[in-house]
């Protein structure tokens, strides 16, 4: 049994802590947040104890891994607190804001050498995944053309568009690691367009909430992102991706599969209305790849060089937001054995 | 070059004309029907001739092949004047609409050695023949399964429901011969159960608008029809066939590929308002299998065999509509080598 | 919290124990099962307590509401028990193998005055459920025919065939139960042909594994159900209902939502392996709406003389299987304002 | 009746010859080509007459429409002598390779004052249409993204790419066409990146066989489109336009409808071989289209100046693909009012 804390019960952490309670290998141990009473309704509802105690947190006598899902200023100092402890990690997106930080606190953790899992999530959509497996197995030949799309239903509120460090770090970000990990390697450059279309006000701060990416792979081959904050038809995600002989598609989710004819017309259930419902089962599915690597010693699934990479993309995709340019993206040079697989 | 007579020049006769007109192996001649004026609209709009002589249709020194697409009531004479001609033809269904008479001229024309073949359009459905041949390669096992659907968006009119021998005979006889060509082999048994629902008048003349009959293979295997006059929602026709080792369907057709999301709903395009934009290739098609057969010495592709056996087991659906009973079919003993292939 | 003891710790047992630990308004007492181990096992891994006594199972101090999950043979003495101690059921189906008897433990239950509701956990999918609401807000018009899909992917033990009550009272029974509930009538006759295909053992034992029903409803409408037990591509279960406008399909379920497109064709995910993973959510689902009506009072959704009814039919199934005739359906004669809604 | 006049019988000629001799209101009277071989075989076909004097082509007393579906360079000249005949014309794009040469023989017809259409056929498709109806009506709202996707199943033979002004010029011109007609705006600026992947050998004359372009519309609205010379799956196109309160997509079109289900796997009919397939009751429909504008006065439905917009859509495409920056777009002014509608 691997013995759990969970720092965070906000929305997310509350969602790890139903999955650490029901995993059969974990035993969730202990809940910390600032606010205590938020930590004491979610530790009671599983099982486990809420402390107002960071050190007991990272005490090794009694904790084996925690689940760092605070709040994203937080992630850093946990981490290192972490890796001091030699306590394992598993860690919420980003690993901090600003990159050269994120990359100090990775190296840091590296040379602790405490198993580290960032949580990009969605590798473990199960559609995902048998896209990726079926690109791998070179049925639709060598990648020549990936499309992505991540699309939410609701823009966000203006005090969060502040503090995100804008829409291609906070959403896209999940699109720039898919696209790494689907294509087995590092784009060389990005470019990207957006405007503030659904919510004007984010414009102020610099931000856009339509915009649409493109990556050039070394190879040549192209990746187009779309990132959409707000739809009016609910959540759409979707992968695409042509090789030299053949489309693989990890295709949009109904909500529902009733239809009905009358007339002409043919109507039907359409999509989830919220993201969580579509990618509620990949949080499980990542703590559970996790919790192999800490009783099997499987390799990290997604490392902490996957999570600087990504952001480094996102950097980068910022800049040609801001610039209209086209811009180089340059990565970290973190000494990993962590490629892309 | 075959030189091609039209009997008839109603609705089904100037859809014959227009792919008698445009067959590259096909001289279109000359046209016949009671009312000139009629034939002579048709023959101008294609380039033949209008006769009001039933002997120059019969004329063989003028005409190689004769299309019957007359009323019901006359195809067994002008098949009877095709046979003594020694001219070839290419009958609308039914034969006759009685099974005795059907089967006498069936046998004249056996005698006379003239090619015939029988309209079965839906044989050449592009999806139901790929369908069959899917099954006859035997790639989902033996049959076991096999669900049809034929409904169409109207109720006929009064005055034909009079005269077309009924729902079984006129509409669902095309399911029963897709029955046997798909599965190989001759239904043994029949139940069926039917309602006037969108039409109850028609319950005056002994018929139904909504059928649904059960029909048992030699082997076991089991066939279901559903036969609507009237949908609410277009003209819908699928098959569905379910062998040991899998399925196979030919869907139905949609009349579009355009789907709008909103809120929690998708819309897409329906079906096809009408029967005839769903079957109209299938007329063509099979003229050229007719031409074939009278060119490259091809098998007939729709026998008066297969002729005569669809109406019996009609004419057995019909019976158990009446009786409420379970019936045998029995096969006109016709001394024949067209078993279904 | 109400308080419930689980009887049996089988297959479905351990089903229900799952969603009985993890309802927020159930107190999850007890498990007994004959095989005391069994029950041991689940009560411990749901934090229940097994009881070797069925006497504190039907303790009316200890327990509110008891879920009957034993084997068939024992549901009617369970549900008389339940009955004796004024205690709740919920309760498997069927209520007894033998209708008379089963009849017999209705009255005594309905006397008794104990709420009981019979698992036709199939009315809880989300799918059936939204098309029945469809049907209901008379957007298609009045129901006109019905055709459901039951099709299950393995052939069950041929021990289990012996003891099953047969294909049409095991399985069909639940679309018997949907047919009612979605018409909101009782079918007056029942036709059903039916071959030992998959398995021609179970010929031996009177029993079939591919069978097609056609019920007539009071009004004409007309319903079609096929039912096979091994299918060789996985759980295929739909439902489709024309109404005199339209048309509304709960459509079969995939197992993913990938595609690949090479050369002419394209590959998709298949159909669930097996029928439990898509009727799962179901089981959770029909239980939240009993202990609504623990608490709530809201009305029994699916009560004791639905299940009479059910099986009503699939008695005369049966017997027209057997005869080859087609069979009246005669409904025991329950005082109850039950009627299918 | 309209009198028609073809020039050039290539593959594209003899398209439209069997479209003017189809339509009612068209006596298609003559086809020139340079070969006149093939003019001769394409009008003894069609029952029209093979010239060898262009004089004959533009004598206004015999013909009053001329469709120019020549070698692109001979473009300019025959528009330029139907202007000065007084003839209309009905033009397969592009007008000229050279945008300023284009723009001279435009003003020079337009000076004249026949009726001109540009064969954007594109536009005349069915789903296309109907996407546009939805988006013009307002049901998604103000349009924020659309996806376009064009890919072909073959590259194109390295003669021919030398001469066909590139892959934006000569593919993507369709699609920037449609863009600007499905959201009624002309692109202010535009981004393309760009590889040559199944034919290296391209890039030697500059050009590259799978593109993404980047559109931005005044309003902020994103454009993408990706464009592919080569599939391993046949030929591929879509639409999908987001609104701000909804999405409409014109989806790929299957060759059938027939799928397979055994063990956990789908097999369905892939896409069309080949872009005709598709692509081919768009030209009868254009041509429909032109027919009204003669007969009926109904406005040009592709103008001349719809022409030279989509092709310094494309100049400025392929300077953003040589240059890798964003390029304005700077649109000839022609004094028009056919704004997009």
């Amino acid at each position: 049994m691997q013995r759990f804390a969970l720092i965070g019960a906000g929305f997310i952490g509350a969602v790890h802590a139903a999955n650490l309670a029901l995993h059969p290998d974990i035993d969730f141990v202990m809940v910390y947040d600032v606010d205590h009473a938020r930590a004491e309704s979610i530790a009671s509802a599983h099982g486990a104890r809420a402390t107002q105690s960071p050190d007991e947190v990272f005490d090794r006598r009694m904790i084996d891994a925690v689940l760092i899902a605070s709040s994203t200023d937080t992630h850093a100092d946990n981490l290192r607190r972490a890796a001091d402890a030699g306590i394992a990690a598993f860690v919420e997106k980003p690993i901090d804001l600003d990159l050269a930080a994120a990359h100090d606190v990775v190296a840091y953790a590296e040379r602790a050498g405490i198993p580290v899992m960032v949580d990009f999530n969605r590798r473990f959509d199960r559609d995902h995944a048998e896209l990726r497996r079926i690109v791998q197995s070179g049925s639709v030949g060598d990648v020549e053309l990936v499309l992505l799309t991540s699309r939410g239903p609701t823009s966000p509120p203006i005090e969060y568009v502040k503090v995100s460090g804008g829409q291609l770090r906070d959403q896209t970000v999940h699109f720039f690691d898919l696209a790494r990990w689907i294509c087995g390697a590092d784009p060389v450059e990005v470019f990207v367009a957006g405007s503030a279309l659904a919510d004007p006000r984010i414009s102020r701060y610099g931000d856009v909430d339509t915009s649409v990416a493109t990556l050039k792979m070394p190879t040549g081959a192209l990746v187009q992102i779309d990132s959409v904050r707000r739809t009016g038809y609910g959540y759409d995600e979707r992968i695409e991706v042509m090789g030299a002989s053949g489309l693989v598609e990890s295709r949009r989710h109904a909500a529902g599969n009733v239809v009905r004819y009358g007339g002409i017309h043919a109507a039907a259930d359409g999509l989830h209305a919220g993201w969580f419902e579509r990618v509620r089962p990949t949080y499980a599915a990542a703590l559970s790849a996790f919790v192999s690597t800490l009783t099997e010693g499987t390799p990290v699934p997604v490392t902490l060089d996957d999570g600087l990479k990504a952001q480094a993309i996102a950097d980068a995709a910022t800049a040609s937001l801001r610039s209209g340019l086209v811009q180089r993206i340059h990565y970290p040079s973190v000494d990993s054995r962590d490629e892309p697989q």
